[in-house]
């Protein structure tokens, strides 16, 4: 087999084999093949595309390509909860402990933040004490023990996407639907679970910005989880503004805090159900997604999920004062309120200018080796529908140096719109794609 | 300015400026660019195309990557031809002469043979004693003299040309209209010409087998060096069949002295004569295509061509007594005939197969590194049209080696076919392309 030819039959149009995408993976991978005749091939790809069955095969060379997390150990049905990227996104902190409180085993590995998105990784870092690098053994006995833990990914998790990933990164070959939807489940197969849930965000704040985008994306994941053989569901979200109100690392927490106490915002919470509930269903526990979302909303109401986190906490060394005192958490130095100079609604809050806001302030990293400040970022006190009037505090930024401080005000102000008439509410869960196809809900 | 913004522009279908162009070509030929995201920007330009003010930013780009051939001590107009390589296309040694016989001056860099293709280098050293590196000044000294001289490319000739094209060689990307033709015509514009006569092969000997093809390449060829500010002309020649009768270098320079001895296969004749007045047209010295050809045939009738080509094999160190005697020439050990097993009418002969028996035998190049063996070839003696009868000898292998002697003999025997029915005598001349449009003659 010649990479060559692997080159020129794509460039072409056809097909590639199994055995071909293996030899191309295998071999990039192994330093065997030149990264010059890689980014060719991937160029190739992004103009010819890949079927479905190419995509499965890629995905299935890449997660094969490292270290497999082996969760036989653990006993039921392992789902795991995968979002592609948002502002404000901290629904996996607010799902975890209610999932695990009904009893379903919640062993996941979770990214870090890049650019204007956050991590769960980053936001649990930023309770005092709490540490994501557990050994496999620890990590699976906690599971065992009180149904939940949350590590950082391996270095050797599906080292052929991570190397990809990068020469994509360099050559303009990210934006390919198939390249996208094959490394973000090569990760998720290395990851072990038995079934899968997306949260596939769509809008100005999300990766994929365009709602059919979001749903071709959906559409590619949920065939590649199938084809591996795991149940899977993608639920297509809305990213337009931001979920909840806090953005920043503790902040977040803060707000997750919020929720388990039954005070969380309304669109976070009606995320977290959904996906909470899809959980449910593919661990066997439930038959409908009502039936899931009345089990989690109890898990809120009678504080076995807040009882469940504070345990989940303490197994990974954090300190769990910060659920009755959530000052313990890093606060900023500053704290300023943006104000008003209009009056009307909310017709629109743009998530990348928040979350940029957020990067700005030292919230996020610009490059894969920055570092964080955990205590700073936005909190908004107005959402798109709400009304407002000149003067009114809309959002507070959290901050500790005023030269950011000043970028990130002038962020959050032209991140909102206003409109003289009533905006409806946006839609939340815009989409389910399943097997079966797609549907509203 | 940033290559990253490049590769995307390009991938997006959108046309580069001289700018940019010029900062990918000086940025890779210095090595401050990877060739990884070089590669992705040829796949780009592999799918999205070039326009014809791309097509010739790139040309210039690389032809000024390095050395500029001065040509200006040379007096009059000098013109350069150059054929996109054929099998037994000895047409440059046939015309040269001739031409700088009537007075034009004929200041050549010449290439050497890969593949299946010959080229004149390999061909003028098999005449013992020949030598192709003459200094700078030895060169434009030798064309005011005697009005001929041929050498071998300087190394640093369109630097950024040869390195472009080692990589488009294991990327998949040589097949590219804009990229061929820049490739060609860089190092026609770093050679110093005052005008360029191209002579475009199409048919199955040819790099351009698909006659839309050659009059494609012969177009963009054309309008980068119009747009360069040098008189160009292309003419689309047949390649189906070898060029003349003899494939290899030394039997090649053998039917050189039979064509300057007035003894010359007309195939080859007409194609130097059509060449060859297109150059005295381009040079000023005619006005019209028709007039030229008489001058070049009263060249070869009245000796003077053969006297030129005997001053220019001892001006540059050639044993001249093989114009006398042309035994002096290399000689192959094994001479053998391949034999008609069959009555009829050459259909085609299949010229590709004709050039690997050539390369089989030795007198080609596999990789640039080959030695060559100047002695072996074959020599056609039907060609096609010609009448057959079962037992005439239709081809003369001339080898070293029994084992190649008896794979270039299937070789040529698979490039024949006959048909019952007497075939029609291709066209040779099929196209001329000017800035003016395309004609046929």
């Amino acid at each position: 087999m010649r990479i060559y030819d692997i080159i020129t039959k794509k460039r072409d149009g056809f097909a590639l084999t199994k055995p071909e995408i293996d030899y191309f993976v295998n071999g990039f991978t192994k330093g065997e093949i030149p990264d010059y005749q890689i980014s060719a091939l991937l160029m190739a790809i992004y103009f010819s595309g890949m079927n479905e069955e190419e995509t499965l095969n890629l995905t299935m060379a890449m997660a094969n390509s490292g270290d497999l997390l082996d969760l036989t150990k653990i006993a039921g049905r392992k789902v795991d909860k995968h979002s592609t990227g948002g502002v404000g996104d901290k629904t996996t902190l607010v799902i975890a402990p209610m999932v695990a409180s009904v009893g379903i085993p919640v062993a996941k590995m979770s990214g870090r933040g890049l650019g204007h998105t956050g991590g769960t990784i980053d936001k649990l870092e930023s309770i005092p004490g709490f540490s994501v690098s557990l050994s496999e053994e620890k990590f699976i006995d906690n599971v065992n023990r009180i149904n939940i833990a949350v590590v950082g990914q391996t270095a050797n998790l599906a080292p052929a996407d991570k190397k990809l990933y990068a020469l994509r990164d360099v050559t303009a070959t990210v934006d390919n639907m198939s390249l996208i939807a094959s490394s973000i489940m090569s990760k998720k197969l290395a990851s072990g679970a038995d079934a899968i849930v997306l949260d596939v965000k769509t809008g100005s704040g999300a990766f994929m910005q365009n709602e059919e985008d979001a749903i071709c994306l959906a559409r590619q994941m949920v065939a590649i989880g199938t084809g591996a053989g795991k149940d899977t569901v993608a639920v297509v979200t809305n990213m337009d503004e931001p979920l909840g109100n806090a953005v920043g690392n503790a902040l977040e927490i803060h707000e997750v805090i919020d929720a388990l106490n039954e005070n969380g915002p309304k669109d976070l919470m009606e995320v977290s159900y959904v996906l909470g509930a899809f959980m449910l269903k593919l661990a066997g526990k439930t038959d409908t997604l009502e039936e899931g979302i009345d089990i989690l909303q109890a898990a809120i109401e009678n504080g076995s999920a807040k009882s469940k986190f504070k345990e989940f906490i303490e197994a990974q060394g954090g300190d769990s004062d910060i659920l009755m005192n959530p000052d313990l958490l890093p606060k900023a130095g500053i704290i300023m309120d943006v104000i008003a100079d209009t009056d009307g609604f909310v017709s629109s809050i743009d998530a990348k200018s928040i979350g940029k806001a957020s990067l700005v302030l030292g919230g996020g990293r610009e490059t894969k080796e920055s570092d964080i400040d955990y205590s700073v970022g936005v909190v908004l006190k107005k959402k798109v529908a709400d009304r407002v009037e000149r003067g009114d505090c809309i959002a507070i930024i959290h901050a500790n140096d005023k030269e950011q401080l000043k970028i990130a005000k002038n962020l959050v102000r032209e991140a909102y719109r206003f409109s003289k008439t009533p905006v409806p509410k946006q839609k939340l869960i815009k989409w389910v794609v399943t097997k079966e196809g797609i549907t509203k809900i």
